[in-house]
C-alpha cells in the first residue's frame, strides 16, 4: 500500500472537487479570476483564491499578471495541468452520467425503515 | 455551466480523496472494515465509517452483515461502483506518476524570493 500512501498526498490536491472543477473550466484556455468565479457555480472568493494558489504551487497552472490599466491576472493550465485535465475527464463524465442513478440510490437509502 | 453545477453535487462524494481510495482498494473484491482500515494508510475509524456510509447511500458499495460468530460486516463495490473505479483509475494513476514533478514544483514555488 506504499502507492496508496503516495497517492493520498497528491489527492489532497487533485481529489479536491474545487481543484477538479478549476482544471475543467480552464480547458479552453486562460481565464481571469472573475471569469473563473462566474464559471464555477457556488465557489467562494476565498475558496477560489486558495485553490488557485495550491494549483499554482503544484505546477498545475500559471498565474500571469498583465501590466495594463487596470492590471489583470489570468490563469492558464501548464502542460502538466493539461494532462491532469485529461486524466480527470473520465471521473467528471462519470459524475454527470451517474447523477440520476446516485439520486435514486440516495432516495432509496433514505426511505429505509 | 449547468453541467458544472450538477457535477459538483456528485463530486462532493467522488471528489473526496478518501472515497476514491476506498473504491480503489475494493477493486479485487469485498473487504471487512478492519481490512479497509489497514489498506488505507492514515484514515481514521470515524472518517472510514462516514465514507463507507456515504458510498453505500450513493449506491457505490453494498454493506453485508454475516451472521457468523463473531458477526462480521463486509463491503463490496456495486456494478455502478465498479464503473466508478474504472473512471477514477486514470486520475489515481496520474497522481502516482506525477508525484515527483509536483514535489519539484512545490519546492520551486516555496523557494521564490
Amino acid at each position: 500500500m506504499q502507492d496508496a500512501c503516495r497517492t493520498r498526498a497528491v489527492l489532497d490536491i487533485v481529489g479536491d472537487k474545487w481543484a477538479l472543477l478549476v482544471v475543467r473550466v480552464l480547458k479552453d484556455g486562460p481565464l481571469r479570476f472573475t471569469e473563473l468565479k462566474r464559471a464555477i457555480d457556488g465557489i467562494s472568493q476565498r475558496m477560489l483564491t486558495v485553490t488557485l494558489r495550491d494549483l499554482e504551487r503544484d505546477g498545475i497552472l500559471t498565474r500571469t499578471v498583465r501590466e495594463v490599466m487596470p492590471p489583470h491576472v489570468s490563469y492558464e493550465l501548464t502542460s502538466m495541468g493539461r494532462t491532469l485535465r485529461e486524466a480527470a475527464a473520465p471521473l467528471l463524465e462519470w459524475s454527470i452520467a451517474h447523477l440520476p442513478e446516485i439520486d435514486a440510490a440516495r432516495a432509496a437509502y433514505d426511505d429505509r425503515p
